[in-house]
C-alpha cells in the first residue's frame, strides 16, 4: 500500500504509535499543534515544524519569493498561536535547485525577516542543500506557561465551538491565482488572493485566549474546517454539532461565490490555509471571549457546540453533526458525501494546491 | 547569478548577514554547529537542523529506508555532539512522493527510533507532505551548560588540532556503493560502506571534551576536512598548519586505496560525511585528551596546530598551510589545486553524492 491510499492522518497516526504521547518533561508530545517541553518551574517551550514545498504548497508562477518567505514564517508561527504561546526563535532549512537565482533566496529571506521582525522572532539557524525542487522547512520555538497553554484535547460537552475571522478565503484566492486572467483584478478578488499568499498568524488572539484561560481547546485551521473540527473532537474525545449557516463568510468570498456560482459555505468547510483559530469556550465565557477579541480587532463567531461522543463514533474520528438553519441534522460525513466535498488533505486528494 | 555559481558557504553568509550573530538570550546564533538558547541560569538548549534529500544525500538504489532513518538521526545528533551537548528531542518533517510505500516510511521511522532509543532522545513532532522526491528534515534539541559548551570560535594560536577516529572512509564507501559489483564484497569494503550508510555521532566524546574543558573549539566533519578546517579557523580568526601525513587512515581505506590506485590522504582531505570531531586543545592538554578518548574506545590524533592568522588571509577564509613529512610547506589552497581535489560542498560541485 502506498501513502496516497492511506491518507496523511493515518500515515502520521501509524508512524507515531510506537512513540510515547507525553512524558514528565514533555507534557504535550506529537499530534498537537506544538510539542511542549518543560524548561524550568512554571515555564515551557513550544516547538513546531512546517514545510512549504514547490508544487504542493505553492507555485512560482503565482507567488513571489518575498511572499513565500512571509508565508513560511506565518504558517509556522500560527501553530505557536494555537497553543497560546509567544514565538521566540525560528530555524529554516531550504532545498534549492542549483540554478535557483541568488535573488530568489535573498528575497525569500527578506519576506521572512519582515514577518519575524514584526513578531520579534529571531532566526537562529538553518541549512541549505541542493534539491530537485524548492522546499522550505521551518521550526519555530516559543514560550508558554504550561498552565496557560491550550491543547486540542480540552474541549468538553457543552462547550461552544468558536472561530476567528472568516473562512474559505484562502482556497478562493488559490483558485483565482490558478485561473489567472481578468477575474483577479476586482478588489474582492485581490483580498482573497492576499489571504492565500500572505496569511496572518493569530498570535495576539491565541495568546489572549490562553492567558485569560478562555479557550478550553484550540487549533489553527490549516487543512480546512471539516478536517480540523474532527481533529479537535478526536483529541478531546468528544463530538460536535456544526451550525452550518453560521460559518463566517467575508463579503469578498460572498462576491466571489456569486460571480462563480459557487456556494461559499462549501468553500468555508472544505478550504484549507485560512490560519484562523478554531477553539472552544465554556458557555459562560462566550461574551467575554467576543469582547476580548473585539479589542484585538478580530471578529469571532460561535459556529457550533461540543457534544458527547456520538454512538456511531468510528475509527476515523468521533462523528460531527451538521445542523442547517431549518433545524435539519445530518452527520458531517454524509453531508460531505452529498455535497461532494473534497478535502485538501495531503496524499489523499488527487491534486492539491498547485500540483501540476 | 544562481546558487551553483556562488557556493553554499557564501550563500549562507550572504543570507545571514542581516541577522544578529548572537544576543543576550542567544549566546550562539546561526553559523555554528548549533544555536544556543539560554533556558535558566546555568542551563541552555542547543538546537540544530539537518536534511537528507533524495538524489543529493542518498539514493534508494543503495540505501534501505531503515539505514536512512538511522543516518537521519545520526547526522543531526552529530551537531549536538560537536557543541558538547546532550541530545534530548528530535522533530522530523518528511516530503514524500504520493506513491511512496507505507512500508518505506515505517522502516525509515524504525531505523530512526533505534538510533534515538540508543541515545535516549524523544521524537516530539514532525510533519509529512507530498513532494516530488523524498526529503527528511530533522531538528534536534539538546541540553548544555553554557560554560561547558564548545563553539567553533575558541581556537587560539598554539593550540593543537585534533581529530577523532579515521577520515575518508565515508567517501570511499559512497564510491563503492555507486560502483556496485564485486568490489563491495571484501570485508574492508563493507566496513567503508557502513561508515557511509550508518555514521556514528560522537556524542560521548563531544560531551567528555566539553565537560572536562579540554576542547577550545570543535565541529563535526560533515563536508570534509579541507572545508571544515577552514570553517574552524575562520570562526576562530586564526590560521592552521595541517600535518598532511598525520591524517588518520583506517586499514580498510588503505586497502581500498591500494586496490583502486587512489591516495587515501586525498580521500581523507576532500571526502565528507565522516562525522568525526575536529577540535583544538591547549598543548598541555594533549595527553589528557588522548587518554580520555581512549577510555571511550575512540582513537584521537593530532593532525596540526593553530597558527596566527596568515598575512595572505582572504575573504574566503584564513589561510591553512599544509606540511608534508619532509617539511615542505604549501598553502592548502595551492595544495588543493595541484592535487585537483574537489570538495563536496553543496551546489558548487557539478554532481554530489548520488545525484544522477
Amino acid at each position: 500500500m502506498h501513502i496516497a491510499q492511506l491518507g496523511e492522518q493515518r500515515v502520521i497516526k501509524a508512524l507515531l504509535r510506537p512513540w510515547p504521547a507525553s512524558s514528565r518533561d514533555v507534557p504535550v508530545g506529537p499530534g498537537d499543534d506544538c510539542a511542549m517541553i518543560r524548561s524550568r518551574p512554571g515555564a515551557a517551550w513550544v516547538v513546531t515544524t512546517d514545510q512549504l514545498i514547490e508544487g504542493t504548497h505553492f507555485d512560482w508562477s503565482w507567488s513571489t519569493p518575498a511572499q513565500l518567505g512571509r508565508r513560511a514564517g506565518a504558517v509556522t508561527l500560527s501553530d505557536i498561536a494555537a497553543m497560546g504561546g509567544i514565538p521566540r526563535y525560528l530555524l529554516v532549512s531550504l532545498g534549492l535547485p542549483p540554478r535557483t537565482s541568488v535573488a530568489v533566496v535573498t528575497r525569500f529571506y527578506g519576506g521572512l525577516r519582515q514577518l519575524l521582525a514584526r513578531h520579534k522572532v529571531q532566526l537562529i539557524g538553518g541549512d541549505t542543500a541542493a534539491a530537485r525542487r524548492f522546499h522550505a522547512v521551518m521550526v519555530a520555538i516559543g514560550e508558554v506557561e504550561p498552565r496557560l497553554a491550550v491543547t486540542r484535547s480540552g474541549a468538553r460537552p457543552g462547550d461552544l465551538l468558536m472561530v476567528t475571522g472568516t473562512l474559505g478565503d484562502a482556497i478562493a484566492g488559490l483558485r483565482l491565482l490558478r485561473r489567472g486572467g481578468r477575474a483577479r483584478r476586482a478588489a474582492s478578488a485581490r483580498a482573497l488572493i492576499r489571504r492565500q499568499l500572505t496569511p496572518t498568524p493569530r498570535l495576539e488572539a491565541g495568546r489572549a485566549l490562553g492567558a485569560h484561560r478562555l479557550a478550553t481547546a484550540m487549533l489553527d485551521l490549516s487543512d480546512g474546517l471539516m478536517i480540523d473540527v474532527n481533529r479537535l473532537c478526536q483529541a478531546s474525545g468528544a463530538g460536535a454539532t456544526l451550525l452550518i449557516d453560521q460559518l463566517p463568510i467575508s463579503p469578498s468570498l460572498a462576491a466571489y461565490g456569486r460571480r462563480t456560482n459557487q456556494d461559499p459555505i462549501r468553500l468555508a468547510l472544505a478550504g484549507g490555509e485560512d490560519y484562523e483559530l478554531l477553539f472552544t469556550v465554556r458557555p459562560a465565557d462566550e461574551v467575554r471571549c467576543i469582547r476580548l477579541l473585539r479589542r484585538l480587532r478580530l471578529p469571532c463567531r460561535r459556529i457550533g457546540t461540543i457534544d458527547r461522543p456520538a454512538a456511531d463514533r468510528t475509527p476515523s474520528g468521533p462523528a460531527v453533526t451538521v445542523m442547517t438553519r431549518d433545524g435539519r441534522r445530518q452527520s458531517l460525513r454524509s453531508f460531505i458525501a452529498t455535497q461532494r466535498l473534497r478535502s485538501f488533505e495531503h496524499f489523499r486528494a488527487p491534486a492539491r494546491r498547485g500540483r501540476p
